[in-house]
């Protein structure tokens, strides 16, 4: 039978249950616990004494004792010599606030651009990996590390990158860092610390994003344009900027592929002006119709930073980057990341490192591409069910795509049609530097909305988007 | 009987043991990439159809296909359309760079301050709370998250900062961060960019971390002397500074604490120059002889930016740490977050949210204090043992002392003629802005020193601490 103790309360306090198989001490200390957060134990009040509340759940008094003093390190307790133990101010629950829920949770689908398929992150496959790094690791790496990241993590990074984007990767040349943002901030406080004063940028791009980071570094940010081809070079060269940032495997968010000679022509321009060239390699995991474009590092290592993250390939939450830099610009990389934050941390790389050395890692991106590919499918089908006609392209890689709306369309009245509809949709203009002229287009995500979502959002807004609505 | 395939090789490139237990795919896959890590097979070289080897290794052709997919997807095979499949180029490792080894592994003792007990890290306890974590998120918290942290790990934060530290802590103005350097630095630049020019800190304290930050941020940092009060607020105030930087609980390195009148003096202080004081509670967590100092953001939430780590509670590999804002604070920091990195590591958050919630942080914590105190209580015999009459201070909290040299005895020569006899001793000087004049003294840390350690350590160099040698 369960014991019970009420005190003076007309409520029941505690109960301690011998044969509900978990330990009693663990029963009394969450009991307590309980009875102080919601407020049935209140602050200020005595507990019994140990000897008193031991007799009355039959438990041994030694047992009462090391569940109070665990409760007074937690501070829920409060005890002064020669007085009894009371319940801690403060130690209450304080009022819940009302969380926002995000708006996402009402739409048929949000087409949302940058968001993996959060549902699939493979959460077994990484406490696994957590499993085995956090065992193996040896004491020393619990303290703090080298800031350039886990050598664990280098090698595993430097390999896989030399395999699978044919980057010339040396683990000593790596940085790792919190994701694609912060190493973008890390390489622009670096280039602006050597002397730069301003960098170039895509457009369509990610202003936003550079124009930001930039700031932060006092550069100067300066768009140049994408044409079918990817990143107009002559422009490049006209800007007199001696850095830019481009995304040359998927171009972010046109879809294109950095032509050859654009690329030869680009590294050319890194070489004639003492430049750098940071490659944003954000999908490069997702390609579809044939070998993924290597990367650009590989061809200029001494003249290109490239940025990989995790956001796409795994998940966002994970806060994991790394940049592969040439040999002169890891010391004040290193020097910078270390003063930002000391490091990212050591049980997350490693972790990483076992994922990727353990082949699950490219198991789960296969079959992430597949269930990507499926999306794109359903995606095309439905477009060429309820808008027939619709230009869509950039759909080699990743998991976007760019909607050419008819001439005469208004793209920023589609998406608040759309949204009155209950379909989130995105123009390009966020992407946009020069807005003026621009085409009515929208990018549109598929990464983190399920088929039928798909089919029903864009059956729901396929007028809307050929502009008959 | 294990089935094996070599090609045209002399040496044994697979085997494949139905015995073993291990899935036959497993082992083909690791066979098939050590085989090309290791260089037994070179990259361009053909590997055997997918039908010739499962004959040979009595599988089944699909299995073979699946593997080769996999050695693909990672990188290490290529395939062309109408060609064999080979070895991919850079896909044998490289040749490993030999790493350096800390120093410390060839002393007997190294007393290196600010490390706590690294061999101690509740693995099984993270391991369970990051599967507790994990297995419980909602899918949107895979994405991108509030930039100030998590609101699971914000809300158990708040409640345990107002018990156990008596901070008037709401979890909207908590902003969760990469450990204490990432929140000095988004507290020093916010403050620069409201207008501050100056940053006052400790003298002795952490000149070199201040003065990093406070660098980056544009400060100007301006030291103030510590005296056996803690940190003398009339010369504060006298330095026209509206920023200061404390370790009012516990003083970093001196050992003090901030007593009652100057903690007044330090809020009063703050209000009338409308000021910011940043509390750096960098050890609160382990105090011996009574119950902590509250937190002084308890007196004057408004005012205070109080910093926390489990750097030193749990280890400084994690990178987590937190900041109870002023309201007025919180956006600029926020903000200023989001831009440098987008958030801290979610998974790491919700797992320490778990780790506090569940009472194992505290249990932690209590084992770790009853290691230090038997550790303190060693270096104190040690020291009466072999160096009699040295004062030593400071051991009220934390896991370092401060001894005093004898009057004309050169701290640095000390450090170096223990160095000599393999005993890591550090000076006091470096936690100086004001050298000149200073008394020559040690900071002892014991936090990862083992009772054998310090007992051999101090053993060695007990003349040297007296000036006898």
């Amino acid at each position: 039978m369960p014991l019970e103790w009420s005190g003076s309360s007309p409520e029941l306090l505690l109960v301690v249950d011998r044969n509900s198989g978990r330990p009693l001490r663990a029963q009394l200390e969450h009991g307590l616990r309980e009875a102080i957060r919601t407020g049935r134990l209140a602050v200020g009040e005595k507990v019994p004494s140990s000897r008193e509340l031991a007799r009355t759940l039959g438990l041994s008094r030694g047992l009462v004792q090391e569940c109070y003093a665990q409760l007074q390190a937690e501070g829920y307790l409060v005890t002064r010599p020669g007085s009894a133990t009371r319940v801690a101010a403060g130690a209450a629950a304080p009022p819940v606030a009302a969380r926002p829920r995000p708006d996402t949770g009402r739409l048929v689908a949000d087409f949302r651009w940058g968001v993996p398929d959060l549902s699939s992150f493979p959460v077994e496959d990484w406490l696994r990996a957590q499993r085995e790094a956090a065992r193996g690791m040896a004491t020393v790496e619990f303290d703090y590390g080298d800031p350039r990241g886990s050598a664990a993590l280098r090698e595993v990074l430097a390999g896989y990158l030399r395999r699978v984007r044919a980057a010339v990767a040396d683990p000593e040349h790596i940085v790792v860092c919190n994701g694609y943002a912060q190493g973008l901030g890390l390489a622009l406080r670096v280039l602006a610390d050597g002397g730069l004063d301003t960098v170039a940028f895509e457009d369509p791009g990610s202003p936003a994003t550079v124009g930001a980071a930039a700031a932060a570094a006092g550069l100067r940010p300066v768009p140049v344009p994408v044409d079918e081809h990817g990143i107009d070079v002559a422009a490049l060269a006209a800007t007199g900027a001696r850095a830019v940032v481009v995304t040359p495997a998927h171009q972010w968010p046109t879809g294109v592929a950095l032509a050859p000679e654009r690329r030869l022509a680009l590294v050319e321009w890194a070489r004639d002006r003492d430049a750098i060239v940071i490659e944003d390699d954000y999908d490069a995991e997702f390609r579809y119709d044939r070998e993924p474009v290597g990367a650009l590092q590989g061809l200029a290592p001494d003249r290109v930073i490239a940025l990989g993250t995790v956001s796409k390939s795994l998940a966002p939450a994970l806060r994991i980057g790394w940049m592969v830099c040439p040999p002169e610009l890891v010391a004040p990389l290193t020097a910078l990341k270390h003063r930002l934050d000391r490091g990212t941390p050591t049980l997350d790389q490693v972790a990483l490192a076992r994922l990727i050395e353990s082949g699950r890692f490219d198991r789960h991106l296969r079959r992430m591409r597949a269930g990507y590919a499926a999306r794109r499918g359903t995606l095309l089908a439905a477009l060429a069910e309820h808008a027939p006609g619709l230009p869509v392209t950039g759909l080699a890689a990743g998991f976007h795509a760019v909607a050419q709306l008819p001439a005469g369309v208004d793209e920023q009245l589609v998406v608040a049609a759309a949204r009155a509809r209950s379909v989130g949709l995105y123009g390009m203009a966020t992407c946009r530097a020069a807005r003026a002229g621009a085409p009515a287009q929208l990018v549109l995500g598929f990464g983190n909305v399920g088929e039928r979502a798909i089919r029903a959002g864009i059956a729901a807004v396929g007028d809307l988007l050929l502009g008959r609505a």
